[in-house]
């Protein structure tokens, strides 16, 4: 999407590859919303790296970053033997993968670059494959976020509020993402509409990175606290709430994803609001049926406790007077705290999902989209 | 309650009053739950401030520091005249109601110190009558929250978790607390419970102030964020929620209480969990019908876009490196917020108030309270 830099709009991928210096280039979220800077990585292991420390982060954003890193890896073997290269090849997948090991997205995308790679009969041509099938698997991140924009745009009505969770957005993915595709589509359409922004403590998502997007993107917004939705809800204020998913079960249309979720969906509910979910179709569990099976990662007391941002000098509002984000402890020294990471959506609550291939309704999932992906 | 101070636990009301010294020594709550502090105000303009800059916030504990407050002005008139005396009474009345205007608790308190020093015939007598009657108003806060506490008590058992959401504890009266005199209750009955308290953002007050509260007390408790409470209902950890409340609407049943409140109880009456209130009676509102009449206030969105602790150092877990408290900027520059304050709980997702006189049904406030407060 585009990012405005010097007063000018330029258009970004949150990853893409550089041919001729065979870098992968990174937007570094961890600066944001503060500052816009690209990372470069000069090899593999620095590409693994920038998974690791979240310089990227987000289902279809990593998946894509280890495709590019396979193909960088692959490129950088200098040597004509198969069998040599195909060891490298080996190492350079386990390193990427074990980058993030609980994420299933770096593993089936490497796992779609390798296939690519399988017909070549020299390590040039693989090499060459490699390359292809990382800017293919890209390509199509990017297709996929489009169709849900499209299908996800015919909800959008003007004069509406739309209320998100979290960041699904293109940050998330290698451009315009899931849950905010449908407004970018709406926006190119004409369509004028308002997002409030739930704020998604304790890591701020909402409050950094969709914010941060939507400005950039220059959509009307206002981030709100995350006990605000249900007032707003009340008040009639809210007509639509969209969110994305870490995982879709499509044998019974549960969705886990960030904690919050289900709050917001159970004051959907109680409120009469459509409640819909975007995700492209690798988010899909097609075996699990039971969202009570679904592990909730136990994340640092720390990210509940302390909250993390610029120093601001008093006065001057806006941003923080310091380059550096800083780390408060907020909450009472003696006290601990959970830090559940994701709940789970049962089906009932969900209005419908928002998927490449249209919208489906979570008790449809199977039927409809099974061996579609 | 009691603080733990050099190992030692001591005894504290959140307000209380030096006849010798005529000093009114407030619990600093600005500066919890990094330090423990008193604040002693000199004389009568000194308490307005105190009130004004949020040294002590809460119904309870800003009506007995104005009673304290007029009582203090009186007593530092040096004279004989009535006459004389009656003017700086008035004029000490109306400093101390101007600190806080929107709020009703300071002039109720005020007033019955009034009208308590009417039988006075010399300025002397009155002095006294003052001073006395700030510490009936005190004491009959804390009886009120007492007899809150025993029929509160009742309905915890052994084994069970308890919610609450932001802080009416006994920080937010002279003691004890409306939300938390339950849980201190049930304590001193030896009942095995655990507390969950809602993070409460913008303002922390649950992760600052019932988290701080709790330690003090010994109470097992654990800080999470607002989005988590859903989750852990859903999986059966919560098995009631106490909150205070602003303004319960007698004559419908309604409740206002801070921001996140009515998404509490969407979220309890989904999962069957019960949902209680705990106010002195003084929160009551006998005229207003409809909760949608009750004003909300918008707050400044700086609550929202930023975050309040002390600087952490890395690797030091517990309390921030440095003594004071700064501003960190969380959110997108180019942002906005908005913030509503409180937000209304209708009486259909209310299982009942307790009250000093009982356990009640939102419907029956009318015509079990009605004439008795």
């Amino acid at each position: 999407m585009n990012v405005t830099l010097g007063g000018k709009k330029k258009h970004f991928r949150t990853v893409s590859f550089r041919p001729d210096s065979n870098r992968v280039a990174l937007i570094d979220q961890r600066l944001l919303p503060h500052t816009f800077s690209l990372l470069e990585t000069e090899n593999f292991r620095q590409t693994a790296l920038a998974i690791r420390n979240m310089t990227t982060r987000g289902a279809g954003a990593i998946g894509a970053t280890a495709a590019y890193g396979l193909a960088q890896g692959s490129r950088a073997f200098r040597g004509k033997s198969l069998e040599c290269f195909e060891l490298h090849v080996q190492k350079v997948f386990q390193v990427l993968a074990d980058a993030r090991p609980t994420a299933v997205d770096p593993v089936n995308a490497m796992r779609q670059v390798l296939a690519a790679m399988a017909p070549g009969t020299t390590v040039a041509e693989k090499q060459e494959l490699a390359l292809r099938a990382a800017e293919v698997f890209a390509d199509e991140d990017v297709e996929h976020c489009r169709a849900i924009g499209q299908w996800g745009a015919e909800l959008i009505r003007d004069g509406m509020t739309i209320l998100t969770h979290c960041n699904a957005g293109w940050l998330a993915f290698v451009d315009i993402g899931s849950a905010t595709a449908p407004i970018y589509e709406a926006q190119s359409q004409g369509k004028q509409f308002h997002v409030l922004c739930d704020e998604t403590r304790p890591r701020s998502q909402g409050a950094i990175l969709t914010a941060w997007e939507l400005a950039q993107q220059g959509i009307p917004h206002h981030i709100i606290p995350d006990n605000a939705a249900g007032h707003y809800m009340q008040r009639g204020k809210i007509q639509m709430v969209i969110t994305g998913a870490d995982r879709v079960l499509a044998r019974t249309g549960a969705a886990a994803n960030k904690i919050g979720t289900f709050t917001k969906a159970v004051l959907a509910k109680y409120h009469g609001i459509p409640f819909y979910i975007a995700i492209p179709l690798s988010t899909i569990d097609w075996e699990t049926a039971d969202g009570m099976d679904i592990p909730i990662e136990e994340r640092s007391e720390e990210e509940v406790l302390c909250a993390w941002g610029r120093p601001q000098v008093k006065g001057k509002k806006g941003t923080g007077s310091s380059e550096k984000s800083i780390q408060v402890r907020v909450a009472n020294p003696s006290s601990h705290a959970l830090n559940p990471g994701f709940d789970v959506t049962p089906a009932e609550l969900i209005t419908g999902f928002i998927t490449p291939l249209g919208i489906i309704k979570p008790t449809e999932l199977m039927r409809k989209l099974k061996g579609r992906s």
